[in-house]
């Protein structure tokens, strides 16, 4: 084993990562996460099974624009169907329709599979083999065969699922990737199985692991330390069931500890964000806890590891996080003093020294806040207001005098309408009273409120609301339960995010929605202010 | 290594687990895990840490009033303070006072924390391990010392890090247990180390890892096959940062894939009942990914493995879903055909020859459903509705003429005021017009339905609302994206979820209300007939 040994990394995200339960993606998203793999320098990037759906044909149409720094596109599909010659088989042919530089098929090397599921016998499945590749090698540059459950076939036989890997390797095969398909194998079964198969064929190997015993990490690492030179796997590990190997932690894992070599160092500290990108393609909340890139990554709590981390990060912390683009974060909530709301002012770019003499105003509204629901993370804009609340006052372009919000529903079979009315007072003292509709109370809040403050504030037009969460906190008390709205805004230039908490969910709209264009208004004085510094400064 | 080897399991899920960020546990919480875990053959339960705040202090006093069949509570502390004697340290104290038959503690065996931290010399630091284990074992059964950054400590000094080892194991302690305190260790590493510390000491072994790097089954695993004889995790991983070894997937492999003794195969059928119970004790949204455990472990989604599964479910399980107490699933929206309805009958327990003729009119009208945002799963309920609505016609106990909702805002710094008017026509033909008001407006609408409806169905009285889960569906549309309402619902002899979908908050929240409504007295109706029925048979 040498260990500036290269690596390939080879995503599944947008094929087996579609598998999971709840995700899917459209054409749009998985052309933007090909060119973020690419960015991050993947070796390949497979696309779908041409022929299995229109989403993936429109993917392979729409990828041959896509131009690509290093990355190589691969179509997924399986070997001949039976009693077919490979030259007319269907889907043989829609995966050279597809027109990328690599192929890759699966086939059958479990004899329960060949028997069970094809009702074939064991020369006839190799002949399968033989014939899908060496069709698709004239015809393509680059064939990858993955060996469907290939360690539960060597565990029932293993010099049956050696030959299905030996006629791969005579036929041609680029490389021949070992599937743990059913995700329930151990690593020292990974291991035995990988040295047997490198002793019979001189093809690089991949490996392909599922992670039902949670324990696809560890069986990835285990056949690249016996010879496996290609690592299959997806983004934040989604998958059928639970999933793919996770993709972020075998790349952390085989760069940072094991020093193999997978991408830059720059393309690495871009780790966490390509991870975020993908939950969020996927719709999905990022999970927090997730090694390397989530959110509690580097996150402490409990008192005694607080002081040591700051003293020493390496006290409570197996790696740098910027190595992977993630950073330490020290929980408020749960600790005193001015130093944290320093540290977390720090964290959100706010400048420390002018926060300094509200430090401890800040802190005490933090904790009561927190206390109450309120959480900060994803809400940057609402705690910067707050700062400047502690340092300048409240920051307010407009005052509320009331509103109301009216759902009425007439019929038993179709939405209540809801119509919202608002006065506020706005700058110049003057009066707006307004009324809009929307398809639920707080759509039409949120209309209501930007026509009465249009007016004053024609910028606002270009606020648009790209989420809106709503979390029910605390749980036994049924619908009259605290719910935490966090809203996400932009405008083209920026995004924020902003927070309300209430046993109301139209209150707790009301604030997130209030801070948004708050925000909006104070970012864009922060702005004005900047340029007129920079123009008296040139001037002067 | 003996295969029928027992190891021992050590929790620490109301320790270690509350140090993950947003999870935390009331008295009440630590009593009836600390319940569920004794009846699934847990050995040890770490409760807390006696003095380091008053809900653990709490917990012990309680704890002593439990009756447990054979866990053993186990109190946590750190080894005495620098130029204290142990016998007047006030935190030994503490842990004595606690009463429990186990006392660990933890103490330093990394070199950087011995100097860097604690300021003392190796020979003190021995001095602090030596005292501490001697003076607790005086007074206590069983004394567990805790190496914090054990492979850190051994991969920067093994001798050092042995040594102390030696220490605690010539002072008494009953385990040693070696801790990956940061997650950064590789499966390699853990080997060594265990090896080397085997034939330094004759005391058995533990085993303490972190999930950082996403290895920690792995590495637990390997200690096991080391010769460690007890392994500390949590149920369900929680715990500081990436959390703690997840004991679920440990357990599992360590009975079912090695062949371990842990606990008895009865009681491994409840693990997934364990680890739901402490997902929603934490209030946390249960991981469907979890291995094992988790609701997608055995769902099918693909065409080509819900086949293959159907005529023989090894092909794609790894396991027997039903030895951890789990179920394979067949997801219903990807698929067609009768079939995956009657499956689907058949998991939420309907008869299923009665559905028979509905099933296509069922499949239709759950794929629009599940096509604009319904789940099923969590709300059988309303599912059940479904079904006998396709079998029966609608089911209606109450005909609805119309609702309002209004909430008013009058002050900046108040929450609006909520008030609902409903109007229904009961089942005797006659109106009820009722108002009621709420501290938000779901929960009004909640309210004046009850009012309204209480006339003609006294019973709806005993429904209590449990839980109310507000999801938003897709992103990129703000305020007026789609939401999914869950309500989950109970009366004391019964627990049952719903679910309504609308871009409108309130009429999704009014769907999921009445659903609830309606399958509490369908039940009731359903138990009335039954009675009725063996009344009859009786006299018969």
């Amino acid at each position: 084993m040498t260990a500036a040994r290269h690596i390939d990394i080879y995503d599944t995200t947008l094929r087996d990562g579609c598998q999971a339960e709840d995700i899917a993606f459209t054409v749009e998203d998985k052309l933007r996460i090909a060119e973020r793999l690419d960015d991050i320098g993947i070796r390949y990037i497979e696309g779908g099974w041409p022929g299995s759906n229109p989403r993936d044909e429109a993917f392979f149409t729409a990828a041959k624009r896509l131009t690509l720094k290093q990355a190589q596109i691969a179509a997924f599909g399986s070997t001949r169907r039976i009693g077919v010659r490979a030259s007319e088989d269907h889907n043989l042919k829609m995966l050279l329709q597809a027109e990328t530089p690599v192929v890759t098929i699966f086939g059958k090397t479990w004899k329960l599979h060949v028997h069970e599921d094809l009702h074939i016998s064991e020369m006839q499945n190799f002949e399968v083999i033989h014939d899908s590749i060496t069709f698709l090698k004239r015809h393509t540059d680059k064939v990858i065969f993955d060996c469907e459950h290939f360690f539960d076939g060597f565990k029932d036989d293993p010099e049956f699922a050696i030959e299905c890997c030996r006629v791969a390797a005579d036929a041609g095969a680029d490389v021949i990737c070992m599937c743990d398909t059913n995700g329930g194998r151990l690593p020292e079964e990974i291991a035995a199985a990988t040295d047997a198969v490198r002793q019979a064929v001189p093809t690089p190997l991949g490996i392909h692991c599922h992670n039902d015993s949670e324990l696809a990490v560890a069986n990835s690492l285990t056949a690249v330390q016996h010879g496996v030179v290609q690592v299959q796997g997806t983004i934040n590990g989604i998958g059928e069931r639970c999933g793919n190997v996770n993709l972020c932690s075998v790349i952390a894992i085989l760069q940072l500890k094991m020093h193999y070599k997978v991408m830059h160092a720059a393309q690495l500290r871009r780790l966490r964000e390509v991870s975020h990108f993908v939950w969020e393609l996927a719709n999905q909340e990022p999970n927090k806890r997730q090694p390397f890139v989530g959110l509690s990554a580097f996150a402490h709590k409990g008192g005694i590891h607080v002081a040591a981390v700051q003293k020493n990060p390496q006290t409570y912390e197996h790696i740098d996080p910027e190595l992977v683009g993630n950073r330490q974060r020290v929980l408020v909530s749960d600790l005193s003093g001015r130093s944290n709301i320093l540290y977390k002012a720090q964290e959100f770019g706010v400048d420390v020294e002018a926060v300094k003499p509200a430090a401890r105003k800040v802190l005490a509204e933090v904790k009561e806040l927190e206390n109450r629901g309120f959480q900060f993370e994803g809400a940057e804009a609402s705690f910067e207001l707050l700062m400047q609340k502690g340092l300048n006052g409240k920051v307010r372009s407009f005052r509320l005098i009331g509103f109301r919000v009216i759902d009425a529903k007439h019929e038993e079979d179709k939405a209540p309408y809801s119509e919202a009315t608002i006065r506020i007072e706005g700058p110049d003292g003057s009066i707006e009273h307004t009324v809009a509709d929307g398809n639920g109370p707080v759509n039409a809040l949120d209309r209501a409120l930007r026509k009465a403050l249009r007016k004053f504030y024609p910028q606002i037009d270009e606020v648009e609301l790209l989420d809106y969460k709503v979390r029910v906190l605390g749980g036994g008390e049924g619908t009259s339960a605290t719910v935490r709205v966090l809203i996400e805004s932009g405008d083209g230039q920026d995004r924020w995010g902003t927070v309300g908490v209430s046993p109301n969910v139209i209150e707790a709209s009301w604030q997130a929605l209030v801070d948004s264009i708050e925000y909006k208004l104070y970012k864009d004085r922060k702005r004005q202010r900047g340029k007129r510094a920079a123009a008296h400064e040139s001037t002067a």
